[in-house]
């Protein structure tokens, strides 16, 4: 399998993207080959440094940067030779399996929707984030951002997608589906969670058990929660803050509350678009690259994309 | 002035009201009279037991109590010998200038928009709560669940409705208010966020500082948080269980966290009506019966009605 991964997305890029492939490199025995993306003339200097040679990482020159207040659309048509525009022309053409980056959001959604494309049968493709669950396992939060509107039947797929991510990144056999609501009995909720909930309970593709509450976030209720992306982005950054707070109050040590910490994420996937996208936190550091390598890579092995579009045609 | 508290709402009454009313007696001098509605058979041998006495306390007989589970507009006007009914009866005709109970919330907010009746101009009447800031205040997050869908107009009243109570029942002098929203560029956010934000731009009644994201709920950007209700019930579950998380953790004695702890509340004002209505959470012990009437207190003598009735009028 061959994944590329832009070396100069992210604020401390690219010397923890070098850092982060080290990390990478010297766990197990790695098979795939990495397509490094970025300025030669920074990242090479980096690598022999950091002593991260294989015969699995290549080096791609990209001489641009698209920088983080960018306009996106504007960013990758003027910067062709950026990272970010480099690594979506090697994923669309076929010579890497998927692509990773820490950079501009923006660009990175604009590229998988574009050069990528979403899946025949998908209304929206979406963006899901990990959730800590108390049991020791991982939910799926599903959409975080991307659609701050949305209609029922968007909820509905990205359930879908939600599962099949659960089911095949995070090994989660028949993964539960909650609709995030403000209470539990069906009936409950805005016009477009009541709307949806008689769509997830007919969906026969998805494990749906009903709706949650702001409290179910982190019990073993539902792996799959599903929301609105405006809804999704303000729980993400709550329990992003719950993290900050946990620290700030001398908790640091807890082990539950650590799995908060952006670097286990491993980046957030973009659901429904026809091959593998994962963006990473612009703070990320080394490990959070290291881990962002391993979801592409259980991304590609799962044949993830694959799967959406055979269950988006039937 | 006359508070009326519904001895018989709350998993724990009468027992816990008692015990609350004993413990907002002891402290201070206090000169409020508390028309203590309830079944004088139960309600009576108790405050005997525990030596509630005091020429400032009334005992008001109410037979029927209202369930958990009742239809809340069926049961006010099947049991209008209830203590919630009686409450309203005695609100309505000025014999109580505050009604507190912790029983069925329907049923309360039901009596609160047709017995008392909302404020001239007021759209919405709202819930709110109060928020434990990092800083040690409090602010204040509105709506949290009575209006799950909201219009634009709505969510500028409750800015107003927020901000007068975050300065008459908190002290915070011309608190800043924040629209809840997933990023803070102007032009950000559902179509609902995006179409309050210029109202709220040109509302010379509140002091508006902007978006706010999920992450500034605990920081100190804003006094008064403002979303719709569906958003808002979803943050103030999940923050419950994140204080929840913390005792589980083995945090509990946190004094940050600590402050998360309901009873510490007093019960959730409803905002928008022509006279002061709390409602009590449902587990509500005796300090939460303290507090409720104290926030009761606090909200009839800063007229906090009438400086809504007054703002909406002009």
């Amino acid at each position: 399998m061959n994944i590329g991964l832009d070396m100069m997305g992210g604020d401390f890029a690219p010397l923890e993207a070098v850092k982060g492939l080290q990390l990478y490199m010297s766990e197990d025995i790695r098979t795939a080959s990495i397509f490094c993306i970025g300025d030669e003339t920074q990242v090479r200097p980096l690598m022999e440094e950091y002593q991260v040679t294989s015969p699995n990482l290549h080096l791609v020159h990209a001489p641009e940067v698209i920088g983080y207040h960018e306009h996106p659309t504007k960013a990758l048509k003027e910067k062709p030779n950026s990272s970010i525009a480099i690594g979506f022309h090697m994923l669309a053409t076929g010579k890497i399996d998927a692509f990773l980056s820490a950079g501009n959001t923006g660009a990175m959604l604009v590229g998988a929707m574009f050069s990528i494309k979403p899946i025949e049968g998908v209304l929206r493709p979406t963006i899901a984030t990990i959730v800590p669950k108390l049991n020791g396992g991982t939910g799926v939060l599903v959409d975080v951002g991307l659609n701050a509107d949305c209609k029922p039947e968007q909820l509905n797929q990205f359930a879908l997608l939600g599962s099949l991510y659960a089911e095949s990144v995070l090994g989660i056999e028949n993964p539960k589906v909650g609709l995030m609501n403000v209470g539990e009995e069906e009936g409950k909720g805005n016009i477009l969670v009541q709307a949806t909930y008689p769509l997830l309970k007919e969906n026969r593709q998805v494990n749906f058990i009903g709706n949650i509450e702001g409290r179910d976030l982190f019990n073993d209720k539902a792996d799959v929660i599903v929301c609105d992306g405006f809804t999704g982005n303000i729980i993400l950054k709550l329990a992003e803050s719950v993290y900050d707070l946990t620290l700030q109050r001398g908790f640091a040590s807890d082990a539950y509350f650590s799995r908060f910490h952006y670097e286990n994420y491993g980046g957030t996937p973009v659901l429904g678009v026809a091959k593998p996208v994962i963006i990473g936190h612009g703070i990320s550091n080394a490990k959070a690259f290291m881990n962002m390598i391993g979801v592409g890579e259980k991304m590609i092995e799962s044949q993830i994309c694959a799967k959406m579009t055979d269950r988006f045609s039937s």
